[in-house]
């Protein structure tokens, strides 16, 4: 049998297990999982972790910015520092606004993503103006396209949703066999605590978390969760910041709601205090939900652990701290003048491996499952992602688990000047990262172009094994729960 | 590369994924997940599931019954009745009675399974005497002879310990590394019904299910968490049948403590009705916990779905209708004279493909993990046992999804003369099973000898990503949760 | 000591107590609880129980309706209903409608109850258009006045408040020692399933129940106590009809949340199958939130038993079945175009007493607390009503705890053409009505003219005795909870 | 109307309402509450609070101490001391001991009060030892004789009883309408802790309270409620001194089961840091269960507030500090080798008045229902006891509730050496106590003969108005739910 690639010697995990395997690789497939492969081309993978390459299922890339301005990523900075963060594959957002149509927006982010991006991606649709021709046209046709994940939000004027029109989502999207996604917290009790707020004068970052409460989120999630039940539709939770909210999903997804929770890496490694930083140093450490504090972090991990959350996500939303970004009202902004959103593209598997694998709070097989098999399940592109796998692209990361490195923005790679999680001393960190069996990253450099990167066409929601989920009397497919991608190259 | 045999064209399945690929094994080892694999000897497994083998983690085996006799299968007729319901290994108990020690138990056990096992094998110590030089001496030497999980009884007289004894025994398995197990249903709660019952004159099997009311094992369940929380022990509830023990079951882990739950196809398949069937007929289908209603099946499967149980075990304890079991004490014994149990090690994994997985109830990927890969984790035999991966060895069950059979006494292959599933139809059976690399049930028939199965010297259990847990600070082996085997035949 | 009125030989009854005591009543006031009582004025209550009369603390009387009209009663007939149903005191609505100021409301009905009532009465503010002047200077301005208790609604187009105009209603409240109600169902839900139901040609009374599903109650009574929650405020569920509501009102109650639950006897007495009568017939029974069925019924019953609800009210929402309420839009309207709500004045009582105590659900004691002296201390009135006490207001009913009698219209006494309760057989009646110390009902008639009844200037809220409150350092009244009267009359 | 006595000009209050009234007594029961009341003989009580004398409903007098010896108090000191402590009625055990008869035990205690008491007083009856002949005779006839209340031990080698025999009393007291009391802690839990803790030199008083983890509460208290959940039996939990504990007999009041919940002053105003007092002097503060941490303080005053607790009672246990109490075993005793129990007679109320009542926390309402009314009913003699109504016994206590003063071992009056709220200065004292109309502590001294105190023959628990209960079809008394005393004196 003969490979383009061969990876040799290395320790191979999936979300199941870990074995000594190398792996074969041909037309960016892994062909072989094997002992004493051979090819011209080899990685010695010895003493290393060969993962599937991550996912980055949430972040915010050539997207407007709420308070103006575009994101300081786009799809060529953003696929780079994803991929030094071990990722290869991302899913950013393509965001209607109000009076533009979905298939208009969708045009809009191909033509900012061609040619950009080093590696694989995809877009989850906001939609922020559900008129009829969207919910009976456009949102079908999004979905035939291959985007078929649908975000809405719950707070903020510009593209927040009523109870009613969450519940005109949801149906087209169940019956289109896509997820919803939901940002949940309640906007009257944002508004009525910011207007407070600022009029008690209390406008520096530390308020932006106090006009966030956790009773915000809380209550929303459980109406989401409410109104998914209502119309017996999937949903995704994204950054879960709160243990009632963690709470609610468990308890929902045990009594039979089809729930899924996503969390983030902020809401485990930061805390009110970062925002208390002198001057407007706090606004590095401003986003949706807010940061929170220590008991939070503490029952959060219980939950990653206990598999309350399927997903573990940077939130990815890079505004910069100068007037391009977080300052672009002055020095004298208000909390609610300045753009919500961190960087964690590079950084979200390393802090997870670190803190998860390393100190031995979660397995190596639910780092595996939280980096990548899981949103290639949920978001509809496993088995060809989020795995390795015969006939699985070759998407791989490989990892050093015995490495100690501390974080530099200068890693990062992305168009930020600046990290929240700057100095911080993590232990396992990616060296090698191929997609489709190219290498993108290896030796520290970007080893491929801008634009090798393609769109992927997902595919629906599988329910089955959710609470309560029994499937159709006659499914034809017989798949059992599990995708199997057809024989030989794609 | 060479291989003694090839499996080819098949559909592969682990607990993360589901792929096509041929298995290349040599010296009774997967080496090889490929395309495309020759070998001189292969076989064809186009259009259907290539599953790691099952292991059959609860039954009872060449075992002195609570009512006197023996089980009436011993570790030739119970290893080849689990090899036809596509079992390549199975973990039965060696009983202690009181006055007897631990290290003569385990070589009574030894005597019995010796030369008499077509499939691998190893046991569940139960611990009924817990003498001083048991908890110091006899258990450190049990877990050092691999015998890694320890039984105990709350109720049965004649092998229950109490509160303090199970105290003892659940600090000298986390001392070890290894995991208490318990029959947890409150004795003084059965004891009492059953006295008033029989006082009353309500003798017949329908009141074996009165006498062991929901309460009983519900209250044993909490009981049995809170001394494991004490003592910061792992602790597996078996065969859990009820609501509100599977919700014990599902707070406690979230909670942080380290509980694991098991539940049997009994109690989603049968109910109390069976227990009236008329005459003794009604014997067949005692057990205990006793099999309960149609509600709480809908329940037990929101919890499997859930997560809540990490194994299905068959708890098979087969005990014939006739003078030989059931009936030893007449057709006039009371139900406190019947022998508990029933058959189940050839229909365990057939009931849950058939009602699980074909009828879109689970993912296949959850049924490997019930069926195999949870059990070798948690018994310490993973990755050896319990997947297929490179490495691992090549125990392997070839399941047709599609064949429909009827469930008959004559394909039990037990040495038992009922089934309770008699006369079910289901969909998915194994037809081929290997173990070791070698054809064990094929073509429908035996095809190895008694005896080739081999003692399994197992490992320390792993409790990594359990909710709350934390690794030591110093872990030599940086394993991160997962074992991986040594390179090379073993 | 002289009397105007002594009640003889009967068992006066408590919120605590049960005790045979003649009654001294002076200047409308009770004056003596003894033995032995005489003088010239004397009503022989042998074998009869003397409660203290009942306080209905939820009506709409003389009230626009949601869909045109007024309601069939005003304050003559519904306070005569009242009065036969056993009530002394009540406590309708007066409605701000959008654009309507509060004092312009307030003044509004009390043109409507002037001359009018036949017993004591106040009103609920309901708060409709909570502008800033609203907020700041007419809410402050109707406490001063005596109406102490602010409604809210969170449906219906015409009424209903977002909920930041929530958190500032509950804020002034709070501020003024005034007590929030909320009229809890989700909008958007209801909105949604009915353009459904009505698009797919559902539109008979039985679709209303279809339209208004627990989630939607569940749901808004969740978000409002997270509102109460947030602004740390006291908060009444009115009408709760769910298990899942009343589950909330108990969390929150021991989680240290300031909430108190109502409910009402048509969710106890009646289910969905009467929204199924033939015709429109099912439209006598339509009311929102929707009647429930026989589950929802026993866990409300365990509800009240434990304390979950301080009242237990009528909603008594007088439509009747002609061209003037229910049938305004001929007999083809749909279930959105008929008036939602029933009558209830005079059978509440009957209704609790009967199914309550009579049947051995409930003690005499909560039936007096909820008929009568829970609402007088959430309400601002007590001691004066609400119980019998030296010093309190004469408002007395005597009750024939033996009379078995059948409900038909004709014993309402008010405006109605039914009552949803028409041929129920119920033990336990009033047979005479005492209001400050004059007969209102006696010998099965009207005895006391309209226009009697005075409007109580109502006192704030006292929360001492909730979950979690603890009281100002120094309370110069040191009225430990409770307040005491002035000596003499008042 | 002649009076023995009147109190005049106070603030009387029940545990329903306040109000200021005179207090007509004639032979030695209420008969009259009015104005303007006159006799020979009165007691002005202006600006005082007049409230139903206290009942101590957990005490441990002239009984046999665990570690040997006798309680410091008999009825004469005991009587006397809760006098002083505001209260007019006590109720200690009568504990039979293993080989005991229970006709024999009450006889023994019957010889121990009669002659002594101050008060009124009754018997709970410990089991210990329920032989077939116990059951079957002697606790029916103890019912007879007025003993309606029977207390049992899940710890204590010498009187503990296992689940089978629990079920077997509960079942029996159910029959005769008696109400079942249970200590519940975990047998096992505290042998196991307690051996380990002084196999490892841990023996100081501290080590009290580890060997009686909060873990040993909650188990116990689940299991005995799953025991009168099984045998539907009413069960009183006593002492609960644990958030977990408290937890569950709130959720099992709401859920149907008959469940009463009592607390102790000690778990609200101590700590573990009290056993941590240098030298022996933690000895003072054991009792078990034992006090806890201030996180527990707050949360049991949540559900004392909720109305979790029926019942506040101060487990008046009294060992000296001394060498014929706490110290009989020399200053080197281990904590197993200390008897556990700490006075409280006299502090009981007033402790709950300042915290409670004057500090806001609890109405005077709650406060009265918690000293007196409460006891009165659960443990049947309401309403000759327990509250102020005309024909009750004039059994009263006249609180100054602006008085302060610091706690003094002198003012205890019992035969303790030490008191552990020694220097707590606490507002609101009791300055009069009543018994059925006589003056048994006036002008801060004993002003009454011992022996006067008669025993109290009790009656039947009344179960109306639990959740989930409906009483007997039925119910010959017509009583509602409540008792009502013939008239004319008793």
């Amino acid at each position: 049998m003969e490979f383009d690639l061969v990876i040799r010697g290395g320790t191979v995990a999936t979300a199941s297990d870990t074995f000594r395997a190398d792996i074969g690789i041909r037309d960016g497939r892994v062909v072989a999982l094997a002992e004493g492969l051979e090819a011209a081309d080899t990685i010695d993978a010895t003493g290393r972790l060969v993962l599937p390459g991550g996912i980055e299922a949430h972040c915010h890339i050539a997207q407007e910015s709420a308070t103006g301005g575009m994101t300081a990523d786009d799809y060529r900075s953003g696929s780079i520092s994803a991929a030094f963060g071990g990722n290869s594959c991302f899913v950013p957002f393509a965001a209607q606004h109000r009076g533009m149509g979905v298939t208009e927006t969708l045009d809009l982010y191909d033509s900012r993503a061609q040619g950009a991006s080093v590696i694989d991606y995809g877009y989850h649709l906001i939609v922020a103006d559900p008129t009829q021709k969207v919910l009976t046209e456009e949102l079908p046709a999004a979905f035939a396209r291959g985007v078929t994940s649908f975000k809405v939000f719950m707070t903020y004027d510009l593209m927040r949703i009523d109870d009613s029109q969450f519940l005109d989502i949801l149906t087209v999207a169940r019956e289109n066999g896509a997820l919803t996604m939901v940002h949940a917290e309640n906007n009257g009790m944002i508004k009525w605590m910011s207007d407070r707020l600022l009029a008690g004068g209390h406008s520096t970052p530390r308020y932006h978390a106090v006009s966030h409460p956790a009773l915000a989120e809380a209550e929303a999630i459980n109406r989401a969760i409410m109104l998914a039940r209502l119309a017996d539709a999937p949903l995704l939770i994204v950054h879960v910041s709160t243990p009632e909210g963690a709470g609610l999903v468990h308890d929902a997804r045990l009594a039979g709601a089809k729930i899924f929770g996503e969390t983030c890496p902020q809401y485990f490694f930061l805390t009110r205090d970062d925002l208390d930083r002198p001057g407007m140093e706090g606004a590095k450490f401003m986003c949706s939900p807010p940061v929170r504090d220590p008991a939070t972090q503490q029952v959060l991990w219980r939950h990653l652990q206990a598999g309350t959350f399927s997903l573990f996500s940077s939130d990815h939303a890079p505004y910069r701290f100068d007037d391009s970004g977080k300052l672009s009202k002055g020095p004298d902004a208000t909390f609610k003048q300045i753009a919500n959103g961190m960087p964690g593209l590079a950084v979200r598997l390393p802090l997870l491996f670190s803190e998860g694998v390393a100190a031995g709070r979660i397995t190596l097989q639910q780092f595996v499952a939280l980096s990548a098999t899981n949103a290639a399940k949920i978001y509809g592109m496993h088995p060809r992602k989020g795995t390795i796998a015969v006939g699985a692209d070759a998407d791989i990361a490989i990892w050093d688990p015995d490495l100690t490195r501390t974080v530099r923005l200068q890693d990062q790679h992305d168009n930020m000047d600046y990290t929240p999680y700057e100095g911080r001393e993590l232990t396992g960190w990616p060296v090698t990262v191929l997609s489709r069996g190219e290498r993108v990253i290896d030796g520290g450099a970007l080893v491929a172009e801008p634009g090798r990167g393609k769109f992927i066409k997902r595919d629906r929601i599988d329910l089955t094994g959710m609470p309560g989920h029994r499937a159709p009397e006659t499914d034809p497919a017989r798949n059992f729960g599990a995708r199997i991608l057809p024989e030989g190259p794609a």
